[in-house]
């Protein structure tokens, strides 16, 4: 059959396993086609192909509950899924996002784009089923690395419990995004090397009943499998070994580059447009490598996604036993790290922001209560940092800088983010967050090499009546907001406030009798700093106007879309004074 | 030896196993007194004080590395290093901290209050000997129940690989708080029953070497054991069959009601000074159980801590599979609320803000994102919660309030509590946040049967000019300072905000012109409601002042003083006026 007419799952049940090897193999040149002019999860979707073919071939979505972990592993499925158009026509490749999306279909459960989530909503999804005593299967795909989270492990610890039908497939790619190098990871290397007979098996240790699908690139095998499993009245673990990157020699063999790429040539897997403009995340990745050259107390961690901070193949290698990508597994990067530092070493936890959410409780109580002088870098911040509603990057600052005890800095361009990094790294009086600037590199003069826990905010341009405090990587939209207001004969005043979590109360003092004060900051406004200072300020005579991102989950939005949406032009800004 | 003669660890070395046998008897006799007139962890400390001895016995702390999950279950370890006289003298039992605490002497490594850290915390510690090329043990101990809560398993999982001596004691009593249900202690009973032989040992898949002890009450056994593990050159886990309660007969039957106790007769187990005043907690549970009965569909859910939100035994055999408690595992009871609340369910997550801050990521990803309208109930709560530093209710209303798609509401009376949470329980809109107020049980008038979706703020008093905005537990000391203002012929506005996540902006675009607006909230104040408000108003001419609880971590506080330091007196309050 042509592809074009894939509506539904209905439309590939009751084909023969010749007619699926063919759609298998369409789907595979449709996609490839696809990432190589659009770019997205490379990698993880060409290695799903075919178990996703054999899921909706067995399985009956919507009525058998089927929810993905990650879900960047769903271009397949929202190709059988009624939204194949958005995989061969062009003009259409945006119409869908690259996570599940309950918005777009009747067949995505859950918006997903953080990882190890699946078996503890499935688990909701069968506890309902049972409750109301219906009968379907609940389905629960797990893998790309995801099973080394902390909500993987307490999900299935719990859902076996139940003792009634619920399907987990684990899809061992024997990755994450770099290659997995934790205990569970070796148990599963131990259960392909035995055909699925090992000893001391994780998931019957965890209560599942267990069968092992060695060739999970194979139609047939699938089918058998899944079939097997189908409305079967226990709990149980369906692992498949595949291959990421299935079918395109590049990614087979960089499977670490090609988990996500940019547009790229099919053929040499060269990047299409790559760019060598310098970047923060370079900037940082130079720095820790020099750090950790220099002193061997020095401690690079992340959790699962060393090339997003600039950690490649190249400088793990270089780095040693002095780099540790603890996988997926941000409360262990971060408790670690505290543990490091009550040693007195010198850990830097590297992580975007929107992964760093899962270590909340961390940061407080590991870190903060205690004390230990860490240092967190956050990435991808801000209205530049990734656009996808579930990889926001714009409540680091809320979530962090209203927790007691960690200093939290915005370095405002390159000069002063190695400054703010090389003292957090050294000094050992508190956990130090420095939030990696988003957007274009810039450059500054300036007097950096200061102790951030002593100065106070700094003024960048003088000036009376009017200030503009901005913050992190809107320092430049103050600057230039500034300038427009000097054209009109003002004489506004800009501040780099330099902390997001506590103010200079002696230079917002000298501001009471201005007339405005204007403050600006790359993150949700509500529990941000701009707050801190209006009330600060509740009773002076200043009038305070607050801008910066909104209280939402936009959803692959423009930067320069939600700027001007929420007031941040420098033209905008300029006509509040 | 008489015990209050032990300084040090190096006071019990050498003893024989009489001595020893004798100074564990005195230290529990002892115990046993303080606990009965003080109250605190009885059963997990009385069920681990051989096990103690035992490892100050054999290991060298503090150059060998104890790190003690949870630490409630660290006062034979206060007894043996330096702090006995706070267990002998009834005029020094409040000179330690139930809790170990680096304040207090150099053998506590961390404050520790969250289950489930220690085995991240020393894998930082083992990570920075091994970088160093330093020989000494690191030794995690981990247990009651903390071993179904992810960061356990991350650090399992992480820990391991570096094949270096890392010695994880885990004290298997056969609970957490309650008894366990995860799949977790279903391998640790097979493992007790098979005296540790059974096939699928989780601890193995996870990279362990493994010994069992049968008798972890005995303390021939567990030096035997301890020795045999000393300055082992890779990763073990000591399995230590423990008796929660110990050696006090009510503790051993009663091992629930025995976790935690106020003070209490030790023949009887009769609480000393138990109090028959309704309490919020039992309005809850209460509630909860009423609907349950009412509605199939309603499911309560707790991680661990069903006595603490008002479901002991009875309650939970009443709610049958209704009731789930997943064992201390928030990131699973969040998660699977939403999935609970995807089929339409009526899920109603009960748990201690201090415990919910395990769940930021899952609020907001799992959650909010998703927009599942399920249910969430904090508990100790505010000023009048908790006390110690690491057990703080201050923190739900900045972390969950700056959360998009989630309603928080901060009910100020019973009433109030109730028809939120019938509310919240039976809408399918939003995610909803109760806060379970603070302080003795509060009544007042009013209609509270509304639509919290759609009704702004509740004027509880009119007035003019000044305007006390006091949210939850609160409103009552907004009412009497109004009463004092009053008295000094001002006529203050007093205002029920009702909800921490938004602002009714009609009601405060009325305030402008008032000469003063103060807000008052129960929670620590950076990233609060008052800051909210001010930056809303930040550029009328009404001057605003915030008060609430600081941005820190008191430990042990009196509520009385910590409310005068924030200016949080009536009396205070209407001297601002």
């Amino acid at each position: 059959m042509n592809i074009a007419e894939i509506h539904s799952p209905a439309d590939i049940k009751g084909k023969s396993i010749d007619e699926l090897t063919q759609i298998a193999s369409d789907l595979r040149k449709a996609l490839i086609t696809k990432l190589a002019h659009h770019g997205g999860h490379v990698g993880p979707n060409l290695g799903f192909l075919e178990a996703t073919i054999a899921l909706h071939y067995v399985f009956d979505a919507p009525t058998d509950r089927i929810v993905y972990d990650v879900s960047h592993q769903t271009y397949v499925h929202k190709m059988l899924t009624g939204r194949i158009e958005a995989f061969l026509d062009p003009e259409k490749y945006d119409d869908v996002t690259g996570y599940t999306n309950p918005k777009e279909s009747p067949y995505d459960l859950f918006s997903v784009g953080h990882t190890s989530t699946s078996v503890s909503l499935a688990s909701g999804l069968a506890k309902a089923r049972d409750l109301r005593h219906e009968h379907y299967n609940v389905v629960a795909v797990i893998g790309d690395g995801s099973l080394t989270g902390g909500e993987a492990f307490e999900g299935l610890d719990f859902a076996s419990m139940a003792g009634t039908n619920f399907i987990v497939i684990v899809n061992d790619n024997q990755m994450s995004i770099a290659p997995d190098h934790t205990a569970l990871s070796e148990n599963l290397t131990a259960l392909r090397l035995s055909d699925g007979k090992a000893q001391d098996n994780y998931f019957k240790a965890l209560g599942y009943k267990y069968i092992y699908v060695k060739r999970g690139n194979n139609l047939e095998d699938l089918i058998e499998a899944f079939r097997s499993v189908k409305n079967i009245n226990s709990p149980i673990v369906v692992h498949l070994n595949t291959e990421k990157g299935m079918g395109l020699p590049v990614a087979e063999e960089y499977k670490e580059k090609f988990h996500y790429s940019g547009p790229f040539d099919p053929a040499t897997g060269k990047l299409v447009g790559d760019s060598d403009e310098p970047t923060y995340i370079g900037m940082f990745a130079d720095f820790a490598m020099q750090q950790m050259r220099d002193d061997r107390e020095v401690v690079t961690i992340t959790a699962g996604v060393p090339g997003a901070v600039g950690f490649g193949p190249a400088r793990r290698d270089e780095a040693g036993e002095q780099f540790v990508d603890v996988g997926i597994a941000e409360e262990q990067a971060v408790a670690m790290a505290s543990g490091l530092a009550k040693e007195g070493m010198k850990p830097i936890v590297a992580e975007p922001a929107t992964f760093l959410q899962r270590t909340y409780d961390q940061l407080s109580q590991d870190v903060a209560i205690n004390g230990t002088a860490a240092t967190f870098v956050t990435f991808y911040t801000g209205v530049w940092g990734m656009n996808d509603a579930t990889h926001l990057g714009f409540f680091d600052v809320p979530m962090i800088s209203n927790i007691p005890g960690i200093l939290f800095l915005a370095p405002t361009c390159a000069e002063e983010y190695l400054a703010m990094l090389r003292w957090a790294v050294e000094q050992k009086e508190t956990p130090v967050v420095v939030r990696t600037p988003g957007g274009a590199v810039v450059n500054r003069d300036g007097d950096f090499a200061v102790d951030y826990n002593k100065i106070g905010y700094e003024t960048v341009r003088p000036g009376r009546d009017v200030a503009i405090l901005a913050a992190g990587s809107f320092l430049g939209m103050g600057i230039e907001a500034a300038r427009l207001m000097a054209g009109r004969g003002l004489d506004p005043m800009v501040i780099n406030p330099r902390y997001m979590s506590r103010l200079d109360t002696a230079t917002l003092d000298n501001l009471r009798d201005f007339r405005l004060i204007i403050t600006l900051e790359d993150n949700s406004i509500d529990g941000g700093l701009g707050q801190k200072i209006a009330a600060y300020l509740g009773d002076a005579p200043v009038a305070v106007k607050c801008l910066g991102l909104p209280k939402a989950f936009p959803d692959r939005y423009r930067a320069a879309d939600l700027l001007a949406a929420s007031g941040l032009t420098p033209e905008a800004i300029a006509g509040l004074a």
